[in-house]
């Protein structure tokens, strides 16, 4: 890593793995790859679900394939990275493919598609399982310094680093595609309109809003629906940049940009909105967000939570989790009902937009590699490296349906004052 | 009751209740109430959120009025009912209203949902009480047998019962009111079509139902969306009136009328749906029932299931669970996510349909009292008082979000075959 560039993502390549398999340190290190790291290789390719792929080794030649006419495959640049990526296959592939020590054939988006496709779907969970993996997941350490530091570690890279490559308004999460022909720019505010129409918004009510990213949100709901919004965010960059756009463009009076965590939220509100904060609040929090959601929803408050999810309750991908967003955990959908059950929130609609999420990612990664130059010169190769990895396999894990973008709606259980369909969100004269 | 009468709700009044509290006991029966008798059941009616009502004894006189100008109240005919409600209230109240010991001032529903409305929400659950309650609610007893058995009780009464006051198609499930003012017929066959969309179904598709009633939905997807179905039921009363039905509408090419346990489904489909069912299944069940789904859906196909619910685990008022549906229980939206997420279903859509269901019952219920005396033939009075308390009591709890409906809409992960929005649902011309 270039020494003179600062080193957002953590990335620490190249480092001795301490917990390379005793069987493995046995091997003596040299040029040529021994009949157990192949069988090894082998076995672990079959554990992920034999995917369609070839072997290719540092001096150009095949290791094995596991089908005939595999459309991708792995390189692997030497012995050390072969054994790397088969003591911690998970993170260590992805340390090494952004450090160049392995490599993928064909298209990126495509490599990993095959994989997540391939991947045995956990049938044979049973509550044991779960409840390990639920265990496992409560311990994210997002305590109010907990969530600071992680957030900062991602959101504060730098504010000219993201608008080179999100929509105008720098939303930073799923938009919504009703035709998949849209821009980014028009599905990002589509996104916004969708989420003011299920709260059904009324002017002159006021809202609050839990992580608000760069503003977007609350701005075009201040703008378009004629609302109050307080918004809360830890990230230091993004609120400068939020209040400061506030200012320009006069709406300072309605939109309220507050540097505090969710949990600070004080006062009662017309309607609660957080979209893409959940991920960051791990499950052990789960709980006290409802409790904060209770306290701020009046009577007749309707509340909104827009969050990455998944279909069974697995531990995020370990680089991701380690370079990417520390603390993070995308949620089962029953996982997320943790959130308003206790507190006897009625779930009035449910929503799942995976496809819109790999659509808007995909308009991203278009306009990071538009920029891969710019980017490389602010930071360095490796992180240009890292930065696709991370959003061309969060396109395959959308599209692949590895995960999940879940919107639901929810009410206080005697609020009646309710819409007898949702025609409304499609038929904009019912509104 | 009247010994010559059919007692399909297993009434059994005035049995002598072993569990009446100890302090009680110590008490010499009576005429005259004792201060302890009031001062308990002052304390009860606090304990259930102190509902503003007042107390009325057999004399005619008032024994305490809890608010100032109450709209409803409790009359105690005698003392013994007094002692038996102290001691089960729940359980007692309703037997009670239904063989008239106990009665309610002005309205039954206006009683119910002031009862419902003051409830207190056990935002104190917790893991530890909801871990408990559902233990509890896992005690259902709906294997083969025990299912049949159940159903058997409920739906088997007599189909010149149900004639009287559900709609012409039969349907025993909460209707869909786009429109408030719609008949119960225009709003039985909407909420089928709203299915129907909302599964995507296609001229010649499979379909799978489990727990069919009288068969009107499948004979609905049958000839509306032409569209071949296997429908399975354990009510024999039920599956020989759908069978009768196809013959005379000329669909039975087209819908077979399987009389069997949903577990014996076999074969694979387009699309699995369940309306009114999951009800019965029992939380144990959950994930056999997720099993059989697996088993029967092609890779692309979709899945509904329509049931009760509600916001918070709790067990099934006990008078309910022991004359109307036993083995019943109506899970929360995350109990329900049991039945899919072992199986890495993706949740595409969730609905709340609740006020539909409170609407669908007031239709029933005005046409139950409408053949008040041609069913108080059928059965006897107190049939009709448990009749009317129970869709009463339904009514209230829809109305007062103590019960939910939910639709949830799921395919498999991999299913990319999704429309990217859901106005198909509601502008016609898009499906």
């Amino acid at each position: 890593m270039n020494e003179n560039k600062p080193n957002p993502l953590k990335l620490s390549f190249k480092t001795e793995n301490a917990e390379v398999s005793n069987f493995l340190s046995v091997e003596k290190p040299g040029a040529q790859i021994s009949g157990v790291e192949k069988w090894l290789l082998r076995k672990l390719i079959k554990q992920i679900g034999d995917p369609p792929l070839r072997i290719v080794m540092w001096d150009g030649s095949e290791l094995f394939r596991t089908a005939p006419n595999p459309q991708t495959g792995i390189i692997i640049r030497d012995r050390a990275a072969l054994r790397r990526l088969l003591s911690k296959p998970s993170l260590n592939f992805c340390e090494q493919y952004c450090s160049g020590d392995v490599d993928v054939e064909g298209e990126l988006l495509n490599f990993l598609e095959t994989f997540h496709l391939c991947r045995p779907i956990a049938t044979e969970s049973g509550p044991l399982k779960l409840g390990f993996l639920e265990r496992w997941n409560r311990r994210s350490g997002n305590t109010l310094n907990g969530s600071r530091e992680n957030i900062h570690h991602h959101y504060d890279i730098g504010n000219d680093f993201y608008r080179l490559w999100l929509d105008e308004e720098m939303q930073y999460t799923c938009a919504y595609f009703p035709n998949p022909a849209m821009s980014l720019e028009a599905a990002q505010a589509a996104k916004v309109d969708h989420v003011c129409r299920k709260l059904q918004l009324k002017p002159d009510e006021t809202v609050v809003e839990a992580g608000c990213g760069w503003g977007g949100t609350a701005l075009h709901m201040a703008k378009h629906y004629g609302v109050k919004v307080k918004a809360f965010n830890i990230s230091h960059e993004q609120v400068e940049f939020a209040r400061d756009r506030a200012r320009r463009e006069g709406l300072d009076e309605r939109v309220e940009f507050i540097e505090d965590d969710y949990r600070t939220i004080s006062g009662q509100f017309d309607a609660f909105v957080s979209i893409g904060m959940l991920e960051h609040v791990g499950i052990d929090h789960y709980r006290d967000l409802g409790g904060v959601i209770n306290r701020a929803l009046k009577p007749n408050g309707r509340g909104l939570i827009h969050s990455i999810g998944q279909n069974q309750a697995e531990p995020l991908n370990p680089w991701i989790e380690k370079h990417i967003f520390p603390g993070a955990y995308p949620p089962t959908l029953r996982e997320m009902l943790e959130v308003l059950e206790p507190w006897s929130f009625s779930v009035l609609d449910v929503e799942n937009l995976r496809l819109h999420y790999a659509r808007t990612i995909e308009d991203w990664l278009a306009r990071f590699n538009h920029h891969k130059e710019e980017i490389e010169q602010m930071f360095d190769r490796q992180f240009v490296r890292a930065w696709r990895l991370y959003l061309a396999s969060s396109i395959a894990s959308f599209n692949t349906g590895a995960l999940q973008l879940f919107q639901v709606l929810f009410s206080r259980p005697h609020n009646n004052d309710l819409p007898w369909s949702r025609a409304h969100m499609y038929i904009p004269e019912m509104h």
